[in-house]
């Protein structure tokens, strides 16, 4: 049962770099640099957020758990890494590292053969306190799904005037 | 101005068939028969919603507008059609089918080629009254952006539980 969990998140977690890739790609940056309002993200800003994610959360924590148990909390999460890390850098060039990043992540746990008694090894959170190998996995998986959301949502957003009348029948603009 | 604009969707509406092609096929139906509960769409419901849209929707409505003007109001559109028009079909079947009744419908509107005027012609919603060829291009592409949403939202919900503590921090589960 919990082995074959593990193929849940990874046919997510393996085709979000694709999917990201189709949808961004070369499109005209009014879509890519749009967001919802001050202080929000646009599709830009999150794929540097996905990325940051690959680097320093969800394999850097996983690991911590195998290494550590609940003994060491993970290191807080940096959620404005992006602005730093995203500077100078295209689209097409944050597409690129992402789709490398997390081929590399998801290789390498892959490679860990994860047993299920080990989905059930518990971690510390620094905000959330106890959490389990799969729910990080799960959590990783929720969090793409979550950003392609926001990223669609973003998107659709820039219409809500164009789309006149039909908005109201348009629940992503509400 | 106008005539830049069409670009816009079409950058959007080109994009579809490939992301929901990189997103959806080949994954483990759990994922694609997912629900956000009764009488709620999973994935492959609402790709034969999109290819009904393609059929009798988007394109048949802005012919309507080209030949008839505001005297013809569109036909009612059938938001359960595609209850009977899948039955049978696998997800990879539908997704085909998408991509080829989405690839001949934008052959043909930039067959059209479209000038600014003709963008802010009017046509006659059955249930909203006036509407321009530019709102109904507008809202074509926000529909396709709000069952990407859809979509998303529906399978990072499966999650709900699996993600333990962390679902305070995802916003999609809310």
């Amino acid at each position: 049962m919990s082995a074959s969990f593990l193929e849940e998140p990874l046919a997510l977690l393996t085709r979000t770099p694709a999917t990201l890739d189709s949808l961004l790609r070369g499109l005209p940056e009014v879509w890519t640099d749009a967001t919802e309002g001050p202080n929000t993200w646009s599709p830009y800003t999150v794929v540097g957020h996905l990325i940051h994610a690959e680097k320093v959360d969800w394999m850097p924590r996983l690991q911590i758990i195998l290494e550590h148990g609940p003994a060491r909390a993970f290191d807080p999460f940096d959620r404005e890494a992006q602005c730093r890390e995203s500077a100078g850098k295209s689209l097409s060039n944050l597409l690129d590292e992402f789709t490398v990043r997390r081929n590399d992540n998801l290789a390498r746990l892959r490679a860990l053969d994860l047993q299920p008694a080990q989905l059930q090894l518990p971690g510390t959170h620094p905000g959330l306190g106890p959490v389990t190998v799969r729910q990080l996995l799960a959590t990783w998986t929720a969090h793409d799904l979550g950003h392609l959301v926001q990223i669609s949502r973003t998107m659709a957003k820039r219409y809500q005037q164009e789309v006149g009348p039909w908005a109201q029948y348009l629940s992503v603009m509400n």
